[in-house]
């Protein structure tokens, strides 16, 4: 056995599929967002980054900035332990208290990352439940996926936002068996919403659990950031909503809210909690002053809807190809790993603007694509910049315009890839 | 289903079994460490924290706080972005080529936290190897226990330390499977150190890759804060070196070093690594100051090894049981959970001093203990200070001394029931 052939040899297999990924190595600059520098070949470039989760660019806002320095002063780096063992810091304890209070929850928990709560929480609710069932969106996110699989409980995928399948698998089930629906509410790569209230009325009449991931969500919808489920004035009737603080918040982090006793078991015994050191003093205090400005300022929420749905417009316009999208996320289809890379490459190198190539697994294969997510730093001349950029790269690199699409390459084909993929392991 | 009384009763189960943890809320005060605010019933009170794994204070190094302040005010707050979407900022990339100079390999690769660097690295370089067979010590941390199980992989757990039933267990296997070995430098309850030398023969002979856990050793061990196989000049011969940059260090995140192929391997496979936020710049940048200071600076290391000597002869010579141990970790046994959790409360609020209490899960049955974590700035007098509340606190809640102990409390009966539950469950 040569351990190292066999490294080697997996990372070929990227190659030869065109998916090997490189990361460009980005330095942001605090209040010229969305500026970067770009090092590469030994040089350091200005460029204009088209791709950030930083929806609402708050990860520069003067009031995080100076909330999380003044922490760091005062309190130090890190958190110094596990939550349970000297880690559990002042500025957390007001974090959580905080997020229970943004989804009207009695209790939320704080993790170190959004993927680890999807994963800790799924799996810890459905290991205390006996014999739970799942019912999962087909199109939920990797960490969803991973805490269903942790969890051993037994698992049925229902069509995406496809509330009469998952209807049907509700009535299917035994009615005493625990059942517990996992679903997001903006499906960050199509940008998409769910039937949130159609979903929460099946749990009611099927008396089953929900929980949801509104990480593509909160800070951005609702009138104070709560997410979807509050703008839809549904957030009481769902069991557990799971967010982060790494979005539109600009930190870093991800929470659940729920009630007490459901929170407190969690904390009690997922071991992706208990073992691991607590968020540092500094991020809580970044977070919670983010959350506490996007309470009552409406202004950034109403810039990102107005630049997404403009970039929207300017783009279909010139004939690039829009794929269908409810909410602030705009991709733009490719369909091909290497053309997708191509025109990243192009972009980059010919106009100075970042749009990483998304590509397989994070989305199915034929359905690569540029992902543009514009926040309220992204004024109209920019998006005229972009598009420009973007007309040109189509055809050099030579992309299908959406007066040239196929039909088999929409969503429908993305929905069968993925059901094969989460159902196969 | 009555979903919430089902919550309700797993938290009971933990209160009947004097389990149920009650996190210390506590605010650090940087430049007076280890003195801390902790906030009980609406009051704030000054007590000293003697369970941190801040081990070396460097969380408040004025180093560590300016390079964070730096980075917080030059690039923000947040990395915006996974490590392929945007997220791979500047400090993060300087991070990892410190980290993989540190351990003398040829690439390193960091995580949110150190569990999930070890479940992600263990469970996809299993994956990646056909067939592989994961041979793990029986003490191993529930973070590479989760690595472990979320590989699919057949495991063998060896005895604790115990090199001669590994080398039956190799013996035993097909000379032409794939092997991964995974255990840890310092075993951080009871303070022993693994017989690496020994463990990386075997490999060598029987063609095993070895995966070591240095969390509780990095930056406090080593002429440059290697770690154990930094001390013992072995750390060449190690394939995968995995740390932690929220102990010794004083941020957060863990990382793992080695070879160029195998790190990108798990860079390009591991979705706990692909689909999660990038650590963000200052967080980074902060590590890369303690990392910096502690390759030249011994002094930390130096003190912090007396004070931890000091304190356990302090301790030994007021009949106080010291459990064996090899580093600075003094565990001292108490043996019951609610006689743990007593002298805990009773430390706390008569004495101002906080040590946590360690029951299970964290520890088997049995062997609930006081751990106490003497740092370079837990000076003689505090020492003095301990000894006599904690002579105070063993007569008053009624603890064994060492001359009290029965022999069956030992180290051995610790092993057996960890071998039950981790095979177990």
């Amino acid at each position: 056995m040569d351990y190292q052939s066999h490294f080697q040899s997996a990372i070929e297999a990227l190659h030869a599929e065109k998916r090997y990924r490189v990361f460009a190595d980005l330095e942001r600059i605090a209040g010229r967002f969305p500026t970067a520098l770009w090092r590469h070949d030994g040089k350091a470039r200005e460029i204009t980054v088209w791709c950030s989760n930083d929806y609402l660019g708050m990860g520069q806002h003067p009031d995080v900035i100076a909330a999380m320095t003044a922490a760091v002063t005062a309190m130090g780096s890190g958190a110094g332990g596990t939550r349970n063992i000297s880690g559990t810091n002042h500025p957390l304890v007001e974090l959580e208290r905080e997020l229970a209070d943004l989804h009207g929850k009695e209790a939320a928990l704080v993790f170190t990352s959004g993927f680890v709560s999807n994963e800790a929480s799924i799996s810890t609710i459905a290991k205390l439940l006996p014999d739970c069932l799942i019912l999962s969106d087909e199109l939920n996110h990797a960490s969803m996926i991973e805490g269903v699989r942790k969890s051993g409980a037994k698992k049925q995928i229902f069509r995406h936002n496809d509330v009469a399948h998952l209807e049907e698998l509700l009535k299917a089930a035994d009615p005493a068996r625990p059942k517990l629906i996992v679903f997001e509410s903006v499906y960050s790569m199509d940008g998409d919403v769910a039937p949130i209230e159609k979903i929460v009325e099946l749990a009611e009449y099927y008396n089953a659990m929900t929980y949801i991931d509104e990480v593509h969500a909160v800070g951005m919808y609702g009138p104070r950031g709560g997410g979807i489920s509050e703008r839809d004035g549904i957030a009481e009737r769902i069991d557990v909503i799971e967010g982060t603080l790494a979005k539109a918040f600009g930190v870093l982090g991800g929470y659940i809210t729920g009630t007490r006793a459901l929170i407190d078991s969690i904390r009690s015994y997922a071991p992706g909690f208990i073992f691991t050191t607590a968020l540092p003093p500094a991020l809580a205090a970044a977070a919670t002053a983010s959350i506490r400005h996007l309470k009552t300022s409406q202004s950034e929420r109403d810039a990102q809807q107005r630049q997404a749905a403009r970039a929207k417009a300017v783009f279909s316009d010139a004939k690039l190809p829009v794929m269908p999208s409810d909410t602030h996320i705009v991709p733009l289809l490719v369909g091909d790993a290497d053309l997708c890379k191509k025109a990243s490459d192009h972009l980059l190198q010919r106009h100075g603007i970042y749009i990483q190539p998304i590509n397989y697994p994070t989305v199915p294969r034929g359905t690569e694509r540029l992902r543009i997510t514009p926040t309220p730093l992204h004024g109209d001349g920019l998006i005229e910049t972009l598009k420009d950029a973007l007309v040109e790269t189509w055809q050099t690199v030579g992309i299908r315009f959406s007066t040239e699409q196929p039909q088999h390459a929409e969503r429908s084909s993305a929905v069968t890839s993925l059901v094969v993929s989460q159902a196969g392991g």
